[in-house]
């Protein structure tokens, strides 16, 4: 039998709401504490939820021996702080993306999460919806044959943060790539700019290398007209459109590519060949991606099962982000990444 | 009065075909001789256009006294050679995109044409939409207020050149690009790869960097499910969404952007503000797009004026190409650019 | 000074919902009672309103003295009896569309309103939104010209309800094109069908006539594999197309048409030419719609002011739907709509 | 073996240079004679092909002894004339849509097509395409269940004419109906009406019924601001959506629909459920529809085949156009068709 699990979450601006929310609303959960520095936003979680705890003390929460885990949903900067509290606390982390600020900051978490049998689980939304589970059920059952490239490009005219375009809008494309490409980058190259004084990067072109020619490119911009969530990705056999805007069919597949002719007498010209065929856009599934995250989280808890998006998946978009921001610097200079980490 | 200007146009493949028809039709030229080396092709131009004469050798046509002016439509790796036998022979030049293999070739060729004042003009045909000729006309009326970026992408599932997908398709938009910005680039960083064994690369990324966090970035490929068109010009007053796929709103301009509050006593969230306005899709010029072009080719050689996608746009699209091609190569270094040759 | 209205909902099952959350959100207004033959959903109301009392009875309601006004969200067939009852008990009333079930009930209404000289205001929602108020005032500004045509077409893969496609669906699109047009139709031809058996008519097209060859044409369908919300209305001098689905760029207002040549000598191909200009997309009000509604709902009971959507306003509507619901019966045939009334 | 078939083409105005230089380019075929009332255009077809003769007098067209079949591409009031004479000369005949400007003269050329053993076929050109003949392939295996409904949206601004819309818009809709569905309408309501004084209609709305519950609808409207090209059809077991503007995906298969439940101890809303499933847009047959459909009327003159457009196809479409006028004449009353005709 699965026992109830009681939560406290840290942060009631932009995303701590929705989470307080979907806990009260996932069977075996019980939101029993928020926590937040600012009076006015407590006063709010507690007209809107008058059974919650509310205090501007985390170490309060911590010290509770009825919270079970404890949902992170403040600033970037903070992450690390808290969750490592929470965890020596003994407390089963959910942390907001991204993870933490530094790879060190996230290798440190993973370890504690591990030496103390703790579930470590970061909120890379993306990975919950139907429409990227749907891609990688297709690429499991190996529908799209070789996984060429992935190419996306996320732009808006957005909310200027503490932290620059990459870290803010390329953990979400990077979280995916990172849960549907089984392989992993060995390198990035980046470059971006800001466009206004003092402020951190808002533009941003990610391209990053694997072995065997796979490429992928994210490309974010705050400063656009337009509202873009498009996703490309190149199979050998079939490719995919993700078009997160498009209200139902999101992820259409094109029975499309080239098909190699090794006859060594043609000209290269014959050697390639076209192939065109139909399109089709499976059903997704429409649950509350919420819904399923939080649910996911309480079975990981219950089962001792390490989540889907689980501290390493964490650690290794972290490390993305922070040699991206490195190449930036450097014009888009290549930064390695170890490889065996990455794999990890 | 101008006098008719009598033209030779070699090669009679892809577009050779459409500079022959369009010149057919232009008040002020005569196609004179096609010529072509397969004879196949010699017979379809002569079976469409009786009046014309064919020829496998283009000496003939440099050495025929009759032929003004000559228009090159054959692959990259001839433009040098048949540019420079053209001018030498005292003809006036239009060369289709992109208008050399080098940089060093391309100066060649401004150089000759300017020593024997005759006219180099590089098919950069984009430039002539009505399209890419509305946005300039906003960007000189000051529309769009200082120039952030210019951002496209461009896509298809395509057929494989002898060069590689960025000096076949980025070429458009180097020239786009050119035409639009006054400002030149004084570096390039890029990365690509071939999928296809053997082949020149297939997917391209390309970012060049300006004076004063201006940035530009494009992004080609030939293995895409679907075809893309789209730039997005970002300016401090208004920005531009541009797509060629459109059948008539190919511009839109929308009344949008950041406002940057100067007070130093406000946090920095405060200090920006968006503004959200109308969008305008305004008309545009329909006229035949090569109609226009051929028509500028001729009045410039008629006038002795410089044409708008004059050798030195040509050399400035093929520098960049160059550079690019080095980087990609250097997985992204910085290659950078001779500003003062850019800004010749 | 305003007094603060004490409001009573009726009705707390698709629609109830979002009218309480809306009354107990707008300044002025309390919500007090909520009034629904379902426990579970009056348990549903108090666990979400702690402080709102529930009953079963509306009597209770009506007889309340600190009750000011009553909001009517249950099904068409029960508008009639509740409204009168609340208008008889003093009560101010708002009233989901369609208003009644026939002309006859709205004429009742609108006369026990006005000898009570009480508010009776009908939920036309769209009428509040920023898009339809947009448009009206493009028209008031005398943007469009003379106006040639309203049509509007909206189809998804709907409900099945207790009453037709057109009572549901073209209800919404005549309340529009009451709030926009001026003029009022003389009469209505309407065809329709039922697909399943036993159902009602799951299908409907309605043409209305005006005066001056003004038409207007409403397209309504239960059974469509996709969403369309689209109205196009056609002026003299411009043309609007308003999609609904848009997310930011809802209406759009097109500089074409056509301009006449009354030269009596030419033949009547050169009499009519094409003017293509233009196209613009307004920037629209985003404030919530129920949140202008309800305010406007409040400012009416306090001023003693007739809402925009009145009584006569409802009542025009349903005229509307009941004529088109014979004319269904007959195939098409012309149903006639006392104009005198229409416009009163 | 096949022999060839010598060609007239009678009016070289809009459409029939499409049709010359179709045939011209069709094995099997030879266009030997271009005849037309304007010199101009005939210099104009003489210019493009000198081996074919050219002649103001029809006469001369159909006493040639050389021609086998007259193709007539003139305005809809002289199709009869023109198409009696040539098959009274023995002529094969291809005409253009409508058949004829009324009913009676369809029947006549039936008839003396029948009694020559003549080709008579009428150019509904969409019934040729690619997205079409997929439909009619989807219907033929049974993937839409019972067809519902046929719904379709024809509206741009457009060129009007010496018919009024319905005659030049619908015609289309009602080929490529008369194509996808077996059953025949046995009655058609239709409004419409002229917004320029002294022109034909230019918006009409057709609704044609069926046994069974079947029901068709289209639209049609000259003075637009955007073009649409979107018909729905409905089906218990799926649904199409056909979009003759994209690019490619121009038919998309929804299989979506509603199940209905018979059980009767049910209240009415638990008998519906809704099915939506998997969207698929099958990949389209690309070959020029022109040359599908000249090819195809070579091969019915050489085999002695019906075609598939045949004279009785033309004759239902007039029928249908002629009852929508009358019925727009009465304001959308029922005009009865014979149904026995119609099925004929």
């Amino acid at each position: 039998m699965e026992s109830n699990v009681n939560i406290g979450v840290i942060g009631y601006g932009y995303w701590g709401p929705n989470l307080v929310r979907n806990f009260a609303e996932t069977p075996g959960a019980t939101v029993r504490t928020v926590c937040d520095a600012k009076p006015e936003l407590l006063a709010k979680a507690q007209a809107r939820y008058p059974s919650i705890q509310v205090t501007s003390n985390c170490e309060e929460m911590f010290a509770d021996p009825n919270i079970d885990a404890v949902a992170i949903a403040t600033p970037v900067s903070s992450h690390f702080a808290l969750a490592l509290a929470a965890l020596k606390a003994g407390k089963h982390v959910l942390v907001e993306k991204p993870m933490t600020a530094t790879t060190e900051q996230a290798m440190r978490l993973v370890e504690e999460a591990d030496r103390r049998n703790l579930v470590l689980m970061v909120d890379h939304t993306f990975v919950y919806t139907g429409a990227v589970r749907k891609m990688r059920e297709l690429i499991d059952k190996d529908e799209l044959g070789k996984i060429y490239y992935y190419d996306s490009m996320r732009v808006n005219l957005g909310i200027f943060r503490d932290v620059n375009v990459i870290w803010d809008l390329a953990a979400h494309d990077l979280s995916i790539m990172d849960y549907l490409l089984d392989a992993k980058p060995y390198g990035v190259s980046a470059t971006g700019v800001s466009h206004i004084s003092g402020q951190p990067e808002n533009v941003g072109y990610l391209t990053m290398f694997f072995e065997n020619n796979v490429i992928a490119h994210i490309h974010v911009n705050w400063l656009a007209p337009v509202k873009v969530r498009q996703t490309l990705v190149g199979g050998s056999r079939k490719m995919i459109v993700y078009n997160d805007l498009e209200p139902s069919e999101k992820v259409k597949v094109y029975d499309k590519g080239v098909t190699i002719n090794n006859d060594p007498e043609s000209i290269y010209q014959a050697l390639i060949g076209y192939r065109t065929g139909d399109m089709w856009a499976p059903q997704l599934d429409m649950t509350e991606t919420l819904r399923i995250e939080s649910s996911h989280f309480i079975h990981c808890i219950n089962q001792g099962e390490r989540p889907i998006t689980d501290g390493e998946a964490g650690m290794r978009v972290v490390k993305i982000l922070e040699a991206a921001t490195q190449s930036i610097k450097k014009q888009g200079r290549l930064v390695e990444l170890d490889v065996a980490e990455m794999a990890a």
